[in-house]
C-alpha cells in the first residue's frame, strides 16, 4: 500500500472509491425517476468525489472481521447524505458556492429549484438503502438510528456555521469544535458505526470503531480547514480561501498552522493506537487514517 | 360524531389533531437543537394546521384494532415530512410563497438559509420518531420503508410540478394524476399504511387500508383544488386561485368543476365501501373519509 505519497490516494483508496462510484452509478440508475431529476441527483453524487466517508463504512466493516461488500448498501447511504449536505450547503442563500469538485455547483448547473429538490431527494433515497442492502431487522434499524442522528447532527452544525447562534460564553475553540463536531465530525463518526454495524462487530470491536470515528471526524475537518487555508483552488477542485475570507472559523485561524499541524499529528497515533486493537484486519482501516492524516486535497 | 357541517371540522377530528399538536409540541421540545433552529421547526411543525395525515396514521391503526396511542409516533413522523415539504416548497426558489395557514411562511418569518435547513431537519427527525416509537424491529423497517418511498415519490411530484418533465404522450388528465398521485396521494397513503402498521393489522386490514390510502390521496387532492379554486384567501389560509393563475394543473381546471365534485363524491364512497370491511373499529375512519370528502378548507 502506497501511503508515503500525499500527493495522490493510495491505490487502496482509489480501489475502493472506483467500487463506491460503481455502486452509486448503477444503483442510481436502478431508481425510477424523471430524466431531469436523475440527471441532477446523478451530477451531485457520481462526481469523482473522494469518497472518504463512504470509503470508512467499508474498512471499518473489514476491520470488524466482515466485508466491504457487505457494508456498500450502507455506504452508498451515507454517501447520499454527504452529497444532499453538499448540495444545500452550496446554495445561494446558505454558503453561495458556485464550484465543487471543480464543476459548477448543481444550482449553477441545474437551476436553483433543482438543487433544493435534488438534495431534498437523497435523503430518502439514503434510507431506502438500508433496507436494500442484506441485514437483519436489528442492524437495520440501528443502522437507521445512526443515521438519522447524524444527518440531524450534519443540519445543526450547517445552522451555527451559517447562521450562528453558538452560547456566546464558549471560547472561539470551544465554538469551533462544536460546529465541526456536528457539520463533519458526525456523519464521518457515523461512516465507521454503520461500517461496524454491517460487519457485525463485536462490542469490543464497536467501541473502538466507534472512538476511532469520533477522532477520524475531528482530524478530517483539522486537515480540511488546512488545505483551505494553504491550498490553491485549481489543485483542491473548490474556492480555497473561501472559508478564512468569509470569517468562518476555522482551526489555522482559531489555534494556528503549526498547533493544527501538532493536533493532526496527535489525532492520527492516538487513532492508530487505537486500531491497532483491531488486529491485522484493521490494516486497511490504519493505512487509511495515515492517508486521511497527510492527504493535500 | 359531527360529519353534517362542512363548515368546521368534526368533534373527532379536532380531539386528534389536538393530541396531535400536542404530542408534536412535546417531542420538539424534547430534541436537542439551537434555540433559532428549534423556533423555525416549532414555527413550521407546531402551527394548528389541520392534520390530516396524521389523524389518517391514527384512525388507520384503530381501525386495524390498534389504539391511536401506538401509531403516535409514526403519526409524527409523517407529519414532519409533511411540514418539511411545505417549508421547501414554499421557498422562492420553487413555489415562492408568502403565506401558509394564515401566517407568513417560514423563510418570509426566519430568513431563507434557515428554512432551507430547518426542512433539511425535520426530514431526519421524522426517521428518529420510527424507532423513537415502542415498535418491534420488523414495524420499524417497514415503516421506515414506506416513509422513505413516500418520501421520495413527493419529491419526484414536487419536481413534476415545478419543473415539468412530464412524458409529452401523456394526456393533460394522466398529466394531473402522474402529479398528484406522486406529490400529495403517496404520503397519505403512507400515513394511512403506516397506521395499520402499527395497529398490527392482518394482510386483509393491511390490504383494505392501503386500497383506502391511494384512493384518499387522490380524492385529498381534488378537495384541495376545488377549495383553491373557489375558495377566499380569508377563510383557507394560503393564497387561493393561486395554482390556477400560475398555469399548474389543476382537476377543475382540466376536468372542470362539476366532474371533479362528481369524481370526490364516487371516490368517497368506493373508499367508504372498502372501510365497511373493517367493522366497527373502522367507524371513526369512515367518519374521516365523510370530512375529507366534504371539507372546504
Amino acid at each position: 500500500m502506497n501511503t508515503s505519497s500525499t500527493q495522490t490516494p493510495p491505490t487502496f483508496l482509489l480501489e475502493a472509491a472506483l467500487r463506491i462510484e460503481e455502486s452509486l452509478d448503477t444503483w442510481l440508475g436502478e431508481v425510477d425517476l424523471p430524466s431531469h431529476l436523475y440527471d441532477a441527483a446523478h451530477y451531485a453524487v457520481v462526481n469523482g468525489g473522494k469518497r472518504v466517508r463512504p470509503a470508512l463504512t467499508l474498512f471499518c466493516a473489514e476491520a470488524a472481521g466482515g466485508t466491504m461488500e457487505q457494508a456498500m448498501s450502507a455506504a452508498i447511504a451515507v454517501e447520499c447524505i454527504h452529497c444532499f449536505s453538499l448540495v444545500h450547503d452550496d446554495l445561494p442563500a446558505i454558503d453561495d458556492d458556485a464550484l465543487r469538485r471543480g464543476k459548477p455547483t448543481l444550482h449553477i448547473h441545474a437551476g436553483e429549484a433543482m438543487a433544493v429538490l435534488a438534495g431534498d431527494l437523497l435523503l430518502p433515497l439514503a434510507f431506502t438503502q438500508i433496507y436494500e442492502g442484506t441485514y437483519s431487522p436489528e442492524q437495520q434499524v440501528e443502522l437507521m438510528k445512526e443515521l438519522a442522528l447524524a444527518t440531524r447532527d450534519m443540519v445543526i452544525g450547517q445552522v451555527y456555521d451559517t447562521l450562528g447562534g453558538l452560547d456566546s460564553s464558549l471560547s472561539p475553540t470551544e465554538c469551533l469544535e462544536l460546529i465541526h463536531k456536528n457539520k463533519t465530525g458526525s456523519l464521518i463518526q457515523c461512516a465507521c458505526v454503520m461500517g461496524g454495524i454491517c460487519g457485525n462487530a463485536t462490542a469490543k470491536q464497536q467501541n473502538a470503531i466507534t472512538e476511532f470515528g469520533e477522532i477520524a471526524g475531528l482530524m478530517f475537518q483539522i486537515v480540511d480547514d488546512l488545505i483551505d487555508y494553504q491550498g490553491d483552488t485549481a489543485h483542491v477542485g473548490k474556492t480555497t480561501g473561501k472559508d478564512a475570507g468569509a470569517g468562518k472559523t476555522t482551526y489555522p485561524g482559531t489555534i494556528g498552522v503549526e498547533a493544527s499541524k501538532a493536533a493532526v499529528f496527535e489525532l492520527q497515533t492516538r487513532a492508530d493506537a487505537i486500531l491497532q486493537s483491531l488486529g491485522e484486519q484493521g490494516e486497511t482501516l490504519r493505512s487509511f487514517n495515515l492517508w486521511m492524516a497527510h492527504r493535500t486535497r
